[in-house]
């Protein structure tokens, strides 16, 4: 019998090959198998809220379980519950959606996969922003297309401008997919950001898709979607995280009328459906009963955001822009280290902390940056500062 | 305001473009007016199991709901997940599996999302049945490589033989896909056949994939597994089938040592992980109790299978090849039509009857199949074999 690896490294695309691992994931096994010896760790490297799904949301789903009836659903997903999201658009924004573009998917991560493979053919062009979320160029590049990275910074919240869209457009490229709030750092698109970009990337004939997942998580900030300002742009959304219903693995996808055919295609033969017993507890999402729970958990998480984020720059920790909305906090490390990956090892290795270093998020400058995650609790929150202190002894 | 369609339709990617919708959608539409008018209408179309899921399944899902904590898993599935499906090929099929081989997945379709996402490169050949599920050339397709279809007809029980493989290989063609029992005839490959097809893709250097999905759904028949043949093959299953889940889109992954690395940076980047309360739900699915339902079912199955294609060969369709698994019957027509589509839009309009056309399996001679689902139950199947009579005039 022959060794079966050798021969089936060379099988695995390049696709496969080139696609990078979260490298966090490195530190995650690290920190489970501290707390397996023992060890106590507070973590600050989740990018999932730490409440469970409200109970409407859950009592909805135990209640459709219950016949034990569950079969496919239409591609595209429930009518009610596509027209349960429109009406969100309509009472939320003030935006008229009809139901027909609302696409129900598998999580966010199912609404990228059916834009992008909508959308991208090989040698295509898209822009991301660097830092952004590190899945946005492997869906890109999934589809045999390349991102093209803006390279964003603190002095424009490190968010993308209508000018580097301008500077960065190419005549291989057909669109853009940015995030907001982003993540890693928390900054939000205002009304007027959010028509610019639009009319940069419109204007040169391409799309935008709008990753809108921490949409609901803002703290004071604006909250305005992209839809506000076309009705040709794509918009990637979540019940994850304003909605805490991670697990659940739903989201949606809005997409223009011209779209939604394809999509719907895509969606038949990728996925068959997204789950049902998901979709029946997400009917309960948008119930008074359970907005009243989502918003006090965002008061809490704006608590923990306003804590955290005066704890760290009282310990010398730069933040150079205000973190607005989802749950992140993006510090700038340097004046403790020139090394981020080292310096989020040795919070783990010293402080039982677990945070996630800048690397995961882009590769223009990762190493003067960590993501803090304020997805746990004020109490643990503030223990990981008290430890942090002691490392740093200040 | 500029006309939103005319600019995006080009704006959509070759590959959406070619994906090729279901035919059948457009039947089911026209059945369900057809319901909405007040018309009784005998499904045969469908491809789930009417059956609720087993309540043991249900229960184990409504109780870890119970909690709301609903977080996410790891991207290759919960660890007792995996050590559950690695014992029931232990005990199933007595082939030692580890656990560590096993990726829990969105269903089938995300089993067939990953595979070919970490084995498709750009212009890649792979070899698939005609006719075959529809969605597997759409995989392919996905990815930028190119299904090359083998034309399996009666002599054969529409299976592909190590010689059409030979036959059909190229230097371009990186692996097949085939599957037993197959969707749309029932077909099922024998221990030697699998061997056979292994080593006729193997010693080539090539992958082959293996879609089981319809396991466990077998009537007398042999229902052995690949995994018995090669440890370097990849095996499509899952929960939706023989374990009755569909809506809760839950499959799962068997792939080589080499390739687990691989799956799981594409299943961390483009699915993050498979929905939890489907998981926790599986995990019953193998317990002795939950194991007596779907064996209950599956002589139920039988029966259905053997009313039907008594019944179809009393009336004058040839079955040219005996269905042993799934709960499909692939019927010749040609004794009534010779044009499948214009047959199944007759069978709806005359005789209230559903059923799929041979177009959606392939392109080699849909004109002469259609496709019998036997998703409900025998006292309806019985009344739709009473309209087909009256229809025929027999």
């Amino acid at each position: 019998m022959t060794a079966p690896t050798a021969p089936y490294l060379s099988a695995v695309s390049r696709r496969a090959q080139e696609i990078a691992p979260f490298h966090v994931m490195e530190l995650m096994a690290r920190a489970a198998a501290l707390e397996a010896t023992g060890h106590d760790i507070v973590h600050m490297e989740v990018g999932e809220p730490d409440f469970p799904t409200p109970a409407p949301v859950v009592e909805a789903a135990r209640d459709f379980l219950a016949s034990g009836h569950v079969h496919y659903t239409s591609a595209l997903g429930l009518p009610r519950l596509r027209e349960a999201i429109a009406g969100f658009y309509q009472e939320h924004y003030g935006i008229a959606l009809p139901a027909s573009r609302v696409v129900v998917t598998a999580g966010g991560s199912g609404a990228l996969l059916l834009a992008l493979g909508a959308l991208v053919n090989p040698g295509d062009e898209w822009l991301v922003t660097d830092p952004g979320y590190p899945c946005n160029r492997h869906f890109i590049r999934t589809f045999e297309g390349q991102a093209k990275a803006i390279v964003v910074g603190p002095e424009n919240r490190f968010q993308p401008t209508p000018e580097q869209v301008a500077s960065h457009w190419t005549a291989h490229t057909r669109g853009a997919l940015f995030g907001s709030p982003s993540n890693p750092t928390g900054t939000v698109l205002r009304g007027h950001e959010l028509r610019g970009l639009t009319e940069a990337v419109e204007s040169r004939g391409g799309t935008l898709i709008l990753d809108e997942i921490y949409h609901g998580l803002t703290y004071g900030g604006c909250d305005e979607s992209v839809l506000t300002y076309s009705q040709q742009a794509c918009v990637v959304q979540s019940f994850s995280k304003y909605f805490n219903m991670t697990g659940w693995r739903l989201g949606w996808l809005i997409v223009p009328e011209a779209f939604i055919r394809p999509v719907e295609k895509l969606a038949q033969n990728l996925f068959i459906a997204p789950s049902t017993p998901a979709q029946h507890a997400a009917l309960a999402a948008f119930l008074p009963e359970t907005r009243a729970i989502l918003e006090a958990r965002r008061t809490e998480f704006r608590q923990r955001r306003d804590f955290l984020l005066g704890e760290l720059l009282r310990l010398g920790f730069t933040i150079p822009a205000q973190p607005e909305g989802a749950f992140y906090i993006y510090a700038d490390i340097s004046a403790f280290s020139g090394d981020s990956f080292a310096f989020a090892s040795r919070l783990l290795d010293e402080a039982g902390i677990a945070a996630t270093p800048g690397l995961d998020f882009g590769n223009a400058d990762p190493a003067r940056y960590m993501r803090f995650a304020y997805t746990t609790n004020l109490e643990r929150l503030a223990e990981g500062i008290a430890r942090l202190e002691k490392m740093l002894g200040r």
